[in-house]
């Protein structure tokens, strides 16, 4: 019955407390129990049984669960864009789940439709627009997804009930180093990847906006003859026997090819995903205005800095891009998934995504007015609540708080990048200090540390690729920090420390380089 | 401090249990305590402060998010595809949040990695495929829209590369009654909606494969002078001055046009939004087999009976589907979101939407294969978790208590229908009995219960179309229930009951029918 559920459910909030909100924070337990995926199902009992489990039962598998997993809480976690635990998030979310219900009608979420409402004007405040629209959305990938969607639609409405081959070739211009979910999403809309054209970066990660503008009048001029053979192989590989239909198309593509291609959208990134490069938004801006081309802005890493007067001259110019993604669950801590898209145009996501819905969007409703049914606008139809632990942090911090969040993860980076830049064994990747808060930089070990500095040297490079994943498999092991590495634009792989969870302080950062030196430096 | 933020973390669970576990099972309290848009920002505190909130004002906040949302736990909501609250799912869901990750690598989310890829192969079992492969998502209509870009991709693979422009016209069939996502996805992946050609529909729902057939064959030959006339003239409304581009385009558009189209997607409904009808699977498997065409199963809804023995017929030819979505949170409880697709193909997904990332999915991991970074085939880049509240749901019930949940809710729905047919002023919207737990019905109040029930007379249906909006404002007012209501293929509105929540009995279906009969009997 249901005090049982009740029993039962305070026990896993206890355990909840204990393993989740407590241990995770002791910096002395592990981040990691790693197990290799056979081990690890060995020990999980997965199978789904015929009868019931008693309450004992559940509970071990919950402690499981605690004991195999990351602690992505732990103050030495900094393997991803996330990191840390805000308990007023975390506490916000636990009262939206146990509400249990979708954000596209007011008639079943009165008050978070409103809170939501709010919080993206707040937002859109925030950037600096004047009045615009916006959506949570389950991920940054699907915000820069929105983005390009309106982009289009903005450019060629006919899209929506014609698709595609009502259009001419449109194509977009990202930087060499801006998240690829703009390809994967370039894919899913029918625009395909080569027309995603990548644009030049400086050496720390900075979109070249003389690289632009070459390259969007070159796309309007194109002659691209070999990838039209390419795509006719392609076509006659896939179908063998060449039918009427298909030779249209070809016919078509080639033509379209030969004319050029217009221009539709440039995404300017806002801490890239690895050097956590700011694009120059207000240069940017400038070239999309001359050639009249949508603005995104994929501020989902960097985004943050705008609530912070020290550091939001990064974004210098985001109030004139035509969209903005941003996560809160990065560098603000808010519990995953918390995304933000907005536009600064008032009606483009009504007009471009709306369609009638009569069993959800009644248009004759009494008690209020539709524009409070907000699902009517977006792609998904349930769509989970995202907006109350965001907004309770906000309330508990207050702007003043998530402040100075902002501004001790930036303090921390910056100490770290000093430590670096004196520490034998370790170099930064982008020599001045790094933008954002992502520290970037090579490990050597000792037996590296004499030889030359030379990233020309092919052999050079693959011996210093291949300390990171030694190290890596040692600090998993071990399960005494977490950092992820890459590669980047052909330079041998490094280590890229994210420093988020503003309950650091110095003496991590100094725990970072001499653990990462005491598992390395005789490999 | 951790310790402060401890106590306050117990609080709200102790608020989350009190009124999210425990009052919103008590029927005697209202399902909502309605008020408008204007009285309720009134009432809310929105506003971000500069400074921090102390905890009790915190506790307040939480306390009024209880007060005016729905309770959709209640056991008198009925008005969406979800409701009630599983204790098990909600544990789950909780344990989830505080562990706050990602799961796109098993390096930062191991337990959960090998959860879902166990969970998708249990329920790739259910549906009778043998291999295949699969992902959470964040909804249906997510769902639905991976279905059709691996259809797309499926039969022209070159379209990640070049878009749409490399591919002759596509068409897709649903039936008249299927999810709109199906129409929103169209336009989203640059097809169209025009391109979504509607089947039509027996009088309950179900899609009548002879029209399928015959509108397969029409689209291969299809000559739409009038829609190439429109889109002309659409393009030159939008443009004004016609350019060297656009014509090419104009011409392509109206080439292709000429010359028919591919169908290349069909999706059959298992459970429709409204009606709740069940498509004839095994009739359309064969015709998409005849016609080399991908078969795409919406099961969001109706998915559910693939647990009842008894039920699981109505989905008779599913494991002949190409691909399948089933969303858990609707009929099995699962809390928000809990969604799943499936494909029966081993490496589509792999093949259709991985990109090399280097700095997520590390190809030189040294502790595990990479196949365990299951967010390399998808589109999203970071996911939420969704899959361990309903692995510990099923855990907690077994397959028997999950089977038995679903028949009950068959059995409330049957008995409710019954209901309808024999009382006085409610009438069936399909006559024979409901092939799901949607139960359709008019209700007239006392003044028009002598009319003759004709639906082909304008006026009549006008005042049948005006009932369920007054009694829905009745109902929302008053807290007593809430029910939905929406019009249907050219029939004046109707209310649709949802049966779901387990803990229902027959003596809250006789409570449906006379609380509607007490609200509406004299308006």
């Amino acid at each position: 019955g249901n005090e049982d559920a009740v029993t039962f459910l305070r026990s896993v909030f206890d355990l909840v407390i204990k393993e989740g909100v407590e241990r995770v924070k002791d910096a002395s337990t592990p981040v990691i129990d790693f197990k290799n995926p056979e081990e690890l199902e060995q020990i999980l009992d997965l199978k789904i049984p015929m009868q019931s489990s008693s309450h004992d039962q559940l509970l071990h598998y919950c402690e499981q669960v605690f004991k195999y997993s990351v602690k992505t809480a732990h103050p030495h976690f900094f393997n991803q864009l996330y990191a840390g635990l805000d308990p007023y998030g975390f506490a916000g979310q636990v009262v939206t789940d146990v509400l249990n219900t979708s954000i596209y009608t007011y008639e079943v979420a009165p008050v978070f439709v409103l809170m939501e409402k709010y919080l993206l004007r707040h937002v859109r405040q925030l950037i600096g627009y004047e009045g615009g629209d916006g959506t949570f959305s389950p991920g940054g990938s699907y915000s820069n997804m929105l983005g390009m969607n309106l982009a289009r639609f903005n450019k060629f409405p006919q899209v929506v009930r014609v698709g595609m081959r009502g259009l001419p070739r449109i194509v977009a211009f990202v930087s060499s180093q801006s998240h690829y979910s703009n390809k994967k999403n370039a894919a899913l809309l029918g625009i395909g990847i080569d027309d995603v054209i990548p644009v030049a970066t400086d050496n720390c990660g900075r979109m070249l906006t003389s690289d632009l503008k070459r390259k969007i009048e070159e796309s309007k001029e194109e002659v691209s003859i070999l990838s039209n053979v390419c795509l006719v192989l392609l076509n006659v590989l896939y179908h063998c026997v060449i039918n009427y239909q298909m030779l249209i198309s070809l016919w078509f593509t080639i033509m379209i090819r030969w004319n050029g291609a217009v221009p539709f959208l440039v995404v300017g990134t806002c801490g890239t995903t690895v050097l956590g490069a700011f694009d120059p938004v207000d240069e940017i801006a400038d070239i999309c205005q001359d050639n009249n081309i949508w603005l995104h802005i994929d501020a989902a890493w960097g985004g943050g800095v705008l609530l912070s007067s020290k550091h939001r001259h990064l974004c210098k110019g985001i109030h004139r891009s035509d969209s903005v993604a941003w996560n809160p669950h990065k560098m603000m801590m808010a519990p995953l998934q918390c995304c933000i898209f907005v536009t600064k145009h008032d009606s483009v996501m009504k007009n471009c995504q709306s369609i009638q819905v009569p069993y959800l969007f009644q248009p004759d409703k009494t008690l209020y007015s539709p524009e409070y049914d907000i699902g009517s606008k977006v792609i998904q139809c349930g769509r989970k609540v995202d907006v109350f632990k965001l907004w309770l942090m906000m309330k508990a911090h207050g702007n003043i708080g998530l402040e100075s969040r902002i501004n001790k993860a930036f303090d921390n980076a910056q100490y770290l990048a000093e430590l670096v830049k004196k520490t034998d064994g370790f170099k930064l990747v982008c020599d001045v200090s790094p933008e954002c808060t992502n520290v970037c930089f090579w490990y050597l070990p000792k037996r590296l540390r004499k030889l030359e500095w030379r990233l020309d040297d092919k052999a050079f490079c693959q011996k210093v690729a291949a300390v990171p994943p030694i190290v890596k498999e040692k600090m998993t092991t071990s399960g005494s920090l977490l950092v992820g590495y890459q590669p980047l634009a052909g330079m041998p792989s490094f280590f890229r420390m994210v420093v988020i969870n503003d309950e650091l302080t110095k003496s991590d950062m100094h725990f970072v380089i001499n653990e990462i030196d005491k598992l390395g430096q005789d490999i």
